[in-house]
């Protein structure tokens, strides 16, 4: 079974040039099938205040009205994405950008509930052939995080979410290593000290960390989709710090999260 | 030989989402190995103008700066590419959005000479095996006007040139047929009058219509990237009304550029 590494990477480092471009020297250095998955949300909220378009966060979720989705789709898909595969290609990485109207790859529909979240996506599927046939061609997929519902819909959709997803249906044909890459060297014990880092998490340590109060905000969901991962059959996932990926990769650095 | 239909969608079809859908279902409906090119202009001076970027033409050309560069990238790679593609995905036609970038697809140098006009590209080379890969798996390519220089720089160039090197490069591997598309019926005779359509036009009438000042403006880099695609060894070069694809393709409308 060949191994495949799928990284996702957080806001902040897209958002700084220089560790951007540290970031993705790393990731083209990555041997083996792999797969980016990026978002870009301070890029958009930025975009969004300089045409006055006000910006809802609703426990940190975007509440993407028509004119909100036309500027992540702008930032997320063209600025972001085609600003990434280009520096890749000049890392020798044969990149490809793509969101998941292309080539049917993802396919969600609009979110449903008491709150409406507006043009954000739930995934249904990921279409395994499609990214099989890319990894397999010697292309590297870069993922912006945005879905469609089929019927012409663009969705808004949680970057973290399309990695674990991508990672639990691509797990069947690979052995898939998720990494969560942020700017934090990983789960913290103490939000304000960097080397508190938690070097492994299982399914009781999360339980008492959730109950302490120790992960909370946007951690919660990063390690509920970290758990999706590892009980779809993924490997492994590390969650670390961006410019540290081969270490992440070879185990000296970041959270691992495990079974049991 | 297998048929390759290239199609061309001009500036002013895409900015009126009714006249847009048309286009695109008969798009969708077109048999055969196929290949979008848009463009995506006035959506880009539109965003230009509420940014307060100036921006500069030159004979119709845009002077690409790096704040009108990220305009375009996000506008053409990002707005237009992937509304086309969602909406053609729910044609049924399975489409893929790329750049120049994307695959290493399409590479560019900076344009050089006494004008600056900043980054924008001339093409240097087609990667035909991508594309041949692309459509022998049964996707469509909807190709944004940008392409990159391997070395991570983006670049702005002229979608007609990307729609005639596609043609010229893929003439090799299928009978093409290269359509220019956009809100006139065809090349005419009086700019006023949709009826005046010149049904065929060769290198010597060509001159002649120069000569009169019948063909001028953009029209004229129009043609001579038709006769370009000609001269390449493509099929059939067809110029005429967006929402007449088909009569387009079957020869009923539009005007044809011939050899001798």
């Amino acid at each position: 079974v060949s191994r495949l590494t799928i990284v996702k990477i957080g806001g902040n480092i897209i958002d700084d040039a220089a560790r951007l471009e540290q970031f993705l020297r790393g990731f083209a250095a990555v041997s083996g099938y792999k797969i980016l998955v990026h978002g870009g949300g301070k890029l958009a909220t930025r975009l969004a205040e300089k045409l006055d378009i006000p910006q809802q966060l609703v426990d940190g979720r975007r509440i993407t009205d028509a004119a909100t989705l036309e500027i992540v789709t702008m930032v997320y898909a063209g600025q972001v994405n085609k600003t990434i595969v280009a520096k890749l290609q000049s890392e020798a990485c044969n990149a490809f950008g793509i969101i998941g109207a292309d080539g049917d790859s993802i396919r969600a529909h609009r979110r449903t509930g008491k709150m409406d979240f507006g043009f954000v996506g739930d995934i249904d599927s990921i279409n395994g052939d499609f990214f099989r046939m890319l990894l397999e061609a010697g292309l590297t997929p870069v993922c912006a995080p945005l879905t469609h519902d089929g019927k012409g819909q663009l969705l808004n959709t949680n970057a973290d979410t399309i990695a674990q997803e991508l990672a639990s249906a691509l797990g069947a044909f690979y052995e898939v290593s998720l990494v969560y890459s942020f700017e934090k060297a990983g789960v913290l014990r103490d939000a304000n000290d960097e080397k508190s880092v938690i070097t492994e998490i299982n399914a009781a340590l999360f339980s008492s960390l959730k109950t302490e109060g120790i992960v909370s905000g946007g951690m919660l969901p990063k390690l509920q989709n970290a758990f999706a991962a590892i009980d779809a059959g993924v490997k492994e996932v590390v969650i670390g710090k961006a410019e540290d990926l081969s270490k992440l990769l070879s185990g000296e650095t970041g959270t691992r999260i495990t079974h049991g």
